[in-house]
């Protein structure tokens, strides 16, 4: 299922880079129509569900992208007339500077304003939106873009989650066909040396990309494709869940307290929960759902470890981006070389997620986006197939804590040159 | 506003002592009917909504009313095909002997089965149940339809909690007009005695209202009417909520833990979250929302004390019940003499609830509906606005853990004689 | 080992209708003398344990009771100078109306002051209150002493849970030899009618055993002794933990949550942790350490059910008391008719701990002792062979959670006529 | 107070690098008569304390140094006979590799063994390893050494949060007198470039500051000295611990959980707690007991960041080792230049705590010694006032979570050069 495949040029439409031809206004209009296009397979009570503190019901998130939108851009023009002051309140993320806000455990207990209504929200904010774009900063307003992107791959796998707790196992939407058959597997080796990082400010990045800045790095190589299923397999009937050497202790500490002995979404008899309602587990589609944790200890069994950010972007800089959003589950690799950068699943690296040497976040309220974050958190590389399309970059930097496992996270090897 | 006043008679119609020309299958429409009167203000969002442990959504209690004459009564028919086996697993509360269950605190995460595939649920059981009523045992689907008008004044009760956690304060339905002004308050004498207590096995009771059996009490004395919002605000001011010495031990922990200041749904500036949203605190209405430990509390500030349920029964055996249903928040009291006894609010006792003398409960899966629950929790008599017509009897007891303060329970104050 | 068996007489010293010959300041002497006995087979390390909030260390115990006299009468005098002031805040159990406390659950940090310290205090304060002791008033000098017994058996409770948890299994006292033989058992009869219970005010009583007043209670039987390990057993045997139906739901919550499989001190291969250290289940011992969850599910698994605690003190009142302190752990019962009444273990009842009709706490800081304890309690009646000699009597009403096993607590069942 | 004082010349003992006249048998006896140096102060009630589930008992702590020499060293030799064969269980800290093991949260619960088995335990230990130690592995005993040290720190912060607990705020010892005057605060520069940090292998290391490896770090600066108490109260009194935009998001959350609004062990009125009781918050001090949190947030207040600990590590490369072990508290800054490098704290770092490239725990037991902690850590460096003497090192990396509070933890200021 190709999400917004109604846009049959989106990617063009969504690049930074994009032909001057494209407008801003253009932009706002593709993107804002794939989060509905995103939503529409879900009816009013499926937007209703918050299955865990962490993840949020789809109708927030489709209203929280244009809280954004209101709030940082369309309430510097003193026209404008907000749909409903009560917004402010209900659908603040975590913009301490903006004020007080809806606990974030009980977004699932908000069914009013209903889905109509926030349908309307969006709308009206869209008309506001369209009539100024004009004028408005061009930075923030592809910032919320970009923002509304993220947003867009959060719906996903929160409703993935929350599915995943209905002993019917419903289906976003029905399984595509044949799997594609995958690849061999192999290293590609890098030199390493002084090299740079981060985004030279060029095009759009997040704050956290920044700013470009040298480092040192030994040569290395990175496994061509993703761990499979079927390899994570053998580490289970190995006893990878119940051997302590290969863990970390907070890891190990998991462990015993959540009973884990799989990937989040396995379950009995070599079947997987997905997007697409359970599945017969393939063997050659890439591991997902797995926390850092878990990453490193693969790892570990493995004789291998993760790699670094650095490493990571160093070999991805030069490769051209696969594309993301074509599928809503992970497909098996194709081909050969360095594969599944970004089109499959996004990749756990050994790196703590901390500011680039120089870092300052912007003094405003957006200055909350990112920094604050900065703690607690290791970094992903990549991209999932459920990533907005252009969304990524080889700059970018997602972040997760290392027990989380409900994001589309998968694991890529790395070793010494 | 009349639930289900689409009834002119419905009183009459579920009475289990009515005249007999009322058949078991108009009192099982009459009541199923009402269920859906009281949901239908409703959206299937409102409807998903379960804000804490102890609630449950709409939808769920819809089903799990349906399921309770599926497996009980429908399922001893072999030609009786369910309407969806899943159901079995979605919609037991608390039958171990039935089999596993859906956990209860993640009830509100069944977006699926939709509220229409509930909707046709209860249609398709309702078809078995009416083509199979006269070969059905008669007192077991008493039993279901008493069942399921406790399930409809849970709804009520689980609705307000969930909304009143929305800042919007969204009201179940609008607000009547003129309350009617209270009454004076005075007491009434009992002379007590070896008195009998239970239910005599006359038309329909629940198990623990059994056996009737022989108590002896010293005479007593009863408050006319319940304690009244103004008189708590009395205890308030007076510091009720901050003086240790008022307090059961257990009961200052909840003060000190969960902050209590006031009743439930007290709020800022004489303010109360009801059914009709939020509205004025009427000094002259009963208070309600208090928990066991706020009842006890009141009462030894207020130098009386709770009537134990031998009082309560005996003091109410004589009288003509009040009418319940007949509102969605308690009205003053009006007139005089021993009122507001089942109209208004369910009345806590001082009375632990405990199995009587020499009962047992049924060998059957049924003999969990209530035996089990007898540990950890106080009884209530009387019966509130929001209990359904015809539902309680001067035998009746409701119970709730000391915490509990989202029952519809307030306060009638005893003493010596 | 006898504690305290320095004193031939004590249990004659001890009594409250002892010959007018033993003076108060004996009696006084006696039980502060039999406290430092009964903490002398424990190092200052062990004095130092505290193993859940609901335990104290043996040391603050010591202090706790030397700080009842000195609040409740020694301060009275204002030639009376404390021992230290600190002691007034560290000492404090749960006594809102003398102030603030230290928290309870660490208790076991206080190191300082030390067990010396606290034994010279123990010293100063028997000074202060034996040259005082003809002016103060004797009713309080008593509940003084009554209590001090009461931490005495908390001390053995206390420290037996503390010991469980070292994985040495420590010995507070070395086993005595040869454990007679278990009596037959069989059931006795009372008729019931319109009885009176509670205490007469003739001599000693805590407040909540009183007022004495009418009961009516229908006939019923009582087993002659307690059940005994050979039986629970049985019990264990038949699936007893693994069947919710025998259980409460709140009794069910607990097994699954805690893991229960046998009593609190059972361990692997028919050992059992004790006083003793580890020893040999005794089959013709009485089971103890069992919870009011596990009594009630082992009284319906047979088919019996517990007593209220009116009948108990009914068939209590005519016999006479059997000896406490005898032991440190329940012997077998031996002879025949009704025994280990009190001389073995506490006995849960059916009925919840509430006041008696016409209960009114003292007005000044001990009215804090019981009352406020009354919700979410379960009343035990009897006696534990650890419990102080002559301390307890047929209207005693000890109380814990349903869920406590610390206690000394054991099973008799009882049943209709 | 100068702990171990009896040794005129410790320092030289216990250097890896001392002259190779200093037997490998002497700074064994030197180690180990500093243990109990440390701990003879306290009684064996002291020693039994443990306030939280991170800190551990004193008296455990001078077990398990024992143990760890047992397990690793002396169960070599088969002619070995262990002092108990429980000690294996019960003083196991976390080498699952070795097997089974006391909870932690429960150590404060050993009574048993008392504290004179326990020196007992270490008296055989060490007469068993003075007879073999020429023919042990050097390396192995030498890590036992540092590791023992390493537990000489952590006595003292032990006892001190567990004194702090209590209200009499006892003195682990009396103060030293006269505090000398703080000096200037100034910045120090440096060059950075391709550097290597990480231990060359040449003395004694821990695993984790290995291997040396080449690494870019730009121009930045260091301040002089640590943010002194009165740097912080400026902090305090601008609002730092209530103004959410100057702190990571999960140090906000601490802030509000757990309600900080000042380093860990200050009081009222100006007072702070230290192991010399309470006493008067000296200003030119510098602040001790803050978290990671405090730290970052105090350098977002102040303009600064955190120095990485590459950085850290450049600049102290070239430093004379300032003592530590010569007072329990930490003193203020005398003189000018670079200064409390190694004297006074542990400093926090902006680094997480992670491998070194191609860092590889060893392969038996103690390969679990520091490689398992690699997540959710931050690094400090430095060392403290109570830091055992000749202990660190410019490469040693402490770590801690970034919510800990009770090490001797302070702050020293980078900047951009």
């Amino acid at each position: 299922m190709l999400i917004g495949g109604l846009l049959h040029d989106e990617r063009t439409l969504e690049r930074d880079d994009a032909p001057a031809a494209i407008s801003l206004g253009d932009r706002y209009f593709a993107v804002r129509a794939r989060s509905e296009a995103i939503a529409s397979p879900l009816s009013a009570e499926d937007q209703q569900l918050q299955s865990m503190p962490d993840a949020s019901p789809t109708k927030w998130h489709l209203a929280h992208v244009s809280w954004f939108f209101e709030t940082f851009l369309l309430s510097r023009d003193p026209t404008y007339r907000p749909f409903d002051p009560n917004y402010t309140y209900l659908f603040n993320s975590y913009y301490d500077s903006v004020g007080a806000r809806h606990p974030r455990p009980q977004r699932g207990l908000l069914s009013r304003p209903t889905l109509t209504e926030i349908m309307a929200y969006r709308a009206h904010v869209d008309r506001a939106m369209l009539d100024r774009i004009d004028g408005l900063p061009a930075d923030l307003v592809t910032l919320g873009l970009h923002h509304e992107e993220q947003h867009q791959e959060l719906i996903l796998m929160d409703i993935k989650h929350a599915f995943s707790m209905n002993a019917i196992a419903p289906a976003y939407a029905p399984a595509d066909v044949a799997q594609p058959v995958s690849g061999e597997g192999g290293w590609s080796r890098f030199d390493g040396g002084l090299i740079e990082v981060g985004h030279d400010g060029v095009g759009f990045a997040f704050d956290n990309e920044g700013p470009r800045h040298r480092q040192w790095i030994e040569p290395f190589r990175l496994a061509d494709r993703l761990v499979t299923n079927g390899e994570w397999e053998a580490f289970v009937e190995d006893g990878g869940y119940r051997t302590p050497a290969l863990w970390l202790s907070d890891g190990w500490a998991m462990v015993c307290a959540q009973g884990w002995q799989t990937p989040l979404y396995w379950r009995d008899d070599r079947r997987i929960f997905t997007l697409h309602g359970e599945q017969s587990l393939d063997p050659s589609a890439p591991v997902s759902h797995v926390s850092y944790y878990e990453a490193d200890a693969f790892a570990r069994w493995a004789g291998k470890r993760l790699p670094t950010e650095a490493e990571w972007e160093v070999a991805a800089s030069d490769l051209a981006a696969e594309p993301t959003g074509a599928s809503i589950e992970p497909l098996p690799a194709t081909g050969s070389g360095l594969r599944q950068m970004t089109g499959a699943l996004w990749q756990w690296t050994a790196s703590a997620y901390a500011p680039y040497p120089g870092f300052k976040p912007a003094d405003d309220a957006t200055g909350e986006y990112n920094g604050k974050f900065m703690s607690g958190q290791m970094v992903l590389r990549g991209g999932a197939c459920i990533t907005s399309p252009g969304h990524t970059r080889s700059t970018y930097r997602n972040f997760f804590p290392p027990a989380a496992r409900w994001a589309f996270a998968g694991v890529r090897l790395a070793d010494e040159a």
